[in-house]
């Protein structure tokens, strides 16, 4: 029986993508259309709100193919804001026009793989918090993906070695570090949450660099040899000022 | 052949995830949600009545991510009193608004791993029936899954010696029992009634322990080598006096 | 290559689920639902007489959780008569407020493992005729899922020798005659007719026996190294007297 | 690298799975539903017109529980005039109440495992034509699956030597020799062109010699060993004439 | 761990698939029609300048079967573009009639598994540049499948050594050579935006290549051994001109 790793644990996690039903939209009312951006303007000004406060962090883009139009990201210090930013959403009058296409809940996450010395705390270092409570870049895309570590009869993630993993981890990270300033990474876990075990949120300037990284590393062990992929959505950034002429008829 | 265990078997349950119809809800008269608040109050007090006489228990909570907006579970002596919850929430105008989103079908279940005396009939043990009728806490979270034990051609549980399952769920079990007193476990067996072989309920105050809980799980071999889960779901409390806020427009 | 095994094949076999629109219902006159009700107290009627006459037999069921409400199960001589069944039920009042769930497409099938003597032919003893075109019991609860026979690299049973399948379904069939009394077992072929290779359905007094009978099974090896199995539903029985009560609103 | 086969090609196919909207095409009017059925007709006739100028040929059924209501199953010598009959069908007035279920693109295929002469263009020769531009038979019922050669760790037909695969062809074609007169089967290839690599259609006066056909061919090493299979439909035979019957209210 | 390799990137690539309401398109006023026709050949003839202007490319196409009606495929130098074109889409009268049925979201690709020398960099080499912004063909028929590359316990693509694996796509595009002429083939990666690591267009004059290749390429060792299929969409061209026939009603 392989050691279990400890994690520290963070804000909550959730990721709510939503289509537009655009057909209803255009047979809205431009007052009804009107009321509906109102409505939207003012849950991203919260958000603002929440985030000047480093009471939690938000991201907000228009996802690019058939799988959603608009994906929020939602980072609070508890599960029950995220169930009420869904109430809320819902009794919106955007609301009306949001058709719910994929949703993700988890937790950031910081694993334990390298220990710290024994009268230090981590999750109290400023430097933790920090990754912990991250406030995220609103850089100009993004990318969102679900993934597990293998259990097969050859690569078992949960039956390998401890220091295995670290080892598998570490090699992985340096990966990730040819990439600093290109691409910053979330990572949430979802374990008893949502129907994999972590949740991978990527932010680029440049579009291709998410490419890049999700293919390079790959090619990591820890990836090639014991990763599993769910759905990959990609977006570009929608601001709150640029909510107007997205939704504009 | 590996000899098959002995269960014994409580309650059965019903797991029943709705989403609500936002929108017809919002073009309701407030009449109309008057009267079907009305009803979701009777229900659930109905509940009362019956966990009060020990005749069943129940759990309601709201459920955070698209998957659904509440769940209903349902403990009752008999298979047709979940028959009959279903039939008479269709019926219900609250029913008019709430949308199927995922059931479950099972019965609390105790397995036989470890012998009892001879001459003892366990399912008569105060302590057993507590355990095979539960009254279900009312902690702020839950989290439900379905899984199945794996039939792999390395590691199949249905091929695997009596003693040697017996010794891993034992192991299994001392995990769980670090989580006494944070997390509440139901087991309810499924097999013959819904797609898994079991559904999987824990109930916990602090969020964060569910994940906790089933991330270091992963690595006993009993889940490491053995376990294949189906969709997770988490959800915050709901109680009846919360319901009017809930649904206030 | 293996030798394949011949078959007897009987009554053709009809599972179709549906779901009740309980809104539409709801929403419908009374006069709309009354005739409604009767079309359906028809179709019960008509099979009955058809039972009676020992020209096919059917099962009746409601069906817990959300996968389905009710049940029809259909024994006919032929193909067509099924056919003909789902056109009628389509044109009828009631079929105006149930939606298609789920179906299987089948035929009793009884497998030649054991050699009967060479002069005689056993689909015309008496004992085969009844299982092959067996009126089905009306007990009060009732399971249904459909099944292959694996054909993994390590278990094929389209690879594995005649007399070790006969012996594996000898030792499995022991297993249910423990049940004997207390579950009754019909077994469909669907090779060329639905996605499964094979629909079993369960018939029992106390529902707990279903469970009892899938888990002790499980641990066959015909079931433990070579058993896929599909969705499972359940369901308690609904006779014609108790379906004007069922859908009163 | 295993040597690739060389496939000859014939007319292009359409199997176009179709539900019938029962509760629109109730509350249609007497002449809509007149119309309609006349607009069929008139898409049947031209079928048959086509089929005796040996331009295509096709079929009609009625399909047995709830996948769909009816098949057309369309071949032609290119793949616009597919697109076409599609277009056409969803601009006539039928398809107003025709809700589409499945559909499978591909071409008659005849592969080259058995050598031809070398100065033989088999594609010229009569018995070779006939079989890549087949009159489809207008038998009682039919059978449609998808397929695909399995390409797994221990048996991937696409790594296997061309001789040991056109060896287990043979065998596989001798079992198919058995059900001469009484399954007539139609191949088509779908690489490119839909999700599974084959579409096999099979024809049968009596309905239970496409469940025997499927069954026993299990048992070859062709398909135990190499097929995967997806799902099945079966029906019954609709002519033209039956129609009218068929639809009427 | 295998050595990663390169990649160049050019175009982002949108594959927008769509099916054709067409009960609300004939119900529509023929107004209506008329000026959702125009805004489609507004938007085509957009397309057409772009393409003049050497600022992206397209494909139109007619979809043969039920999973969509028609393809747009789209070339432009940022995913912003991309997600504009959807936008429109929505907002235009046309994208009253269209629903979605299908996309996928990638970028051209050339992989570099054979080297360039030091001194150049082969992305400003012209005819790099042509294949990684390349404008694509008009031809009669089109096929568009996703893939991924194999991470099996046998054969996994992504712990292969850098020399195997530029050996196998070398041998790879051997058998794609054969079809110099016959098929035009895009290669587009997807890693971190899509569901697949490749999405892969083949464009054809006469549509039976686009079956040949698929069927003979699974014979390489690359695809037999490596590669894994998503689902498979093949059309025919629907050219500006002739879209007024097309939609005519």
């Amino acid at each position: 029986m392989a050691e279990a790793v400890e994690t520290m644990d963070g804000w909550y996690c959730l990721h709510d993508f939503r289509s537009i039903d655009w057909i209803q939209w255009k047979q809205a009312t431009p007052e009804e259309r009107k009321e509906a951006i109102a409505d939207l303007t003012t849950i991203l000004t919260e958000f603002e709100t929440v985030e000047a406060n480093k009471d939690g962090s938000h991201a907000f883009y228009q996802i690019v193919g058939q799988k959603a139009d608009i994906m929020f990201m939602l980072l609070r210090p508890t599960m029950n804001e995220l169930g009420d930013f869904e109430t809320k959403l819902s009794k919106s009058k955007i609301g009306d026009y949001l058709i719910p296409a994929y949703s993700y809940v988890s937790v950031v996450e910081l694993s334990k793989y390298r220990p710290y010395p024994e009268d230090v705390n981590p999750e109290e270092l400023p430097e933790v918090k920090e990754r912990l409570q991250p406030i995220l870049p609103k850089w100009e895309h993004v990318c969102f993906y679900p993934m597990d570590k293998r259990r097969g009869d050859q690569h078992n993630w949960y039956d390998t070695d401890f220091k295995e993993r670290a080892k598998l981890l570490y090699e992985h990270s340096l990966t990730g570090r040819k990439y600093s300033g290109k691409v910053k990474q979330i990572i949430c876990g979802s374990f008893g949450f949502d129907d994999w075990e972590w949740g991978v949120t990527l932010f680029a300037h440049d579009v291709v660099q998410l490419k890049k990284i999700v293919y390079e590393m790959r090619f990591d062990d820890a990836s090639s040899l014991f990763a599993e992929f769910g759905e990959f959505l990609v977006g570009n950034i929608l601001t709150k000022d640029s909510v107007q002429a997205y939704l504009e008829i």
